[in-house]
């Protein structure tokens, strides 16, 4: 537990599953219904900070929710990311990207390619499965 | 092999190491000394495209190479990305990064928080020693 950090004093998000080691968080970004993150329990501050059956653990929950992730939104590229540059403690992005997302080609932290759209009515429904498509994957 | 796929047509950068499965080659950011990627020499899309034991077996390399940037660059931080979105055959970003980088504490693809500067020549010279850390890495 370290102090003032964000993920070790808050869930950081509606928690979809967990475990006794990392939880996965729905991520409140309308740009982005269906993106998710894998959070570590513990306090880490890098990947490399993990023994190795700790790391082959938590991405085996990455690859399940990625798997999951895409089963559920069918979008045309999955992005995967673990950076906490502003939160050192070790937690992986997983966005679904449509082709006529916000950002588009580009990463979403680069500026947006187009205006933010409609609400996604569609996109948001296919995330409302996602908790049952990840717990599919993860018991499977 | 796809047709048109940078990754497919080209090593993508100059090699500092490579298997069977893959190859890890420097970056040409100049905001970015010791910048390198790991590229998966088939072409498959996504991560959630290969088997279980070439996934680990990819992943076993891009963790090696995460400890070896480190310990060659001693940045504040360590980005791990696969996003693939312009050139979607699998591949990750090892990105080192400092406090005082182009970027920090925001994503290497967002807006610049300040000017670039002078070369970082302590950082380059760093970085000519990170095919060594890599090979020790992985052979250890």
């Amino acid at each position: 537990m370290a102090e003032a950090c964000e993920f070790c004093a808050s869930p950081g998000g509606p928690v979809l599953w967990q475990n006794d080691s990392c939880r996965v968080v729905r991520v409140d970004e309308p740009d982005y219904p269906g993106f998710v993150r894998v959070i570590l329990n513990r306090h880490a501050r890098e990947m490399d900070d993990l023994q190795e059956a700790e790391r082959a653990a938590l991405m085996s929950v990455v690859f399940a929710v990625e798997a999951a992730v895409r089963e559920a939104m069918r979008p045309d590229k999955m992005n995967l990311a673990s950076l906490g540059n502003m939160t050192p403690h070790v937690h992986w992005h997983v966005i679904p990207r449509f082709r006529d997302d916000r950002h588009f080609p580009n990463p979403i932290w680069a500026a947006p390619q187009r205006d933010r759209g409609p609400p996604h009515a569609e996109r948001e429904q296919r995330a409302a499965g996602l908790a049952a498509a990840i717990l599919r994957r993860i018991a499977g």
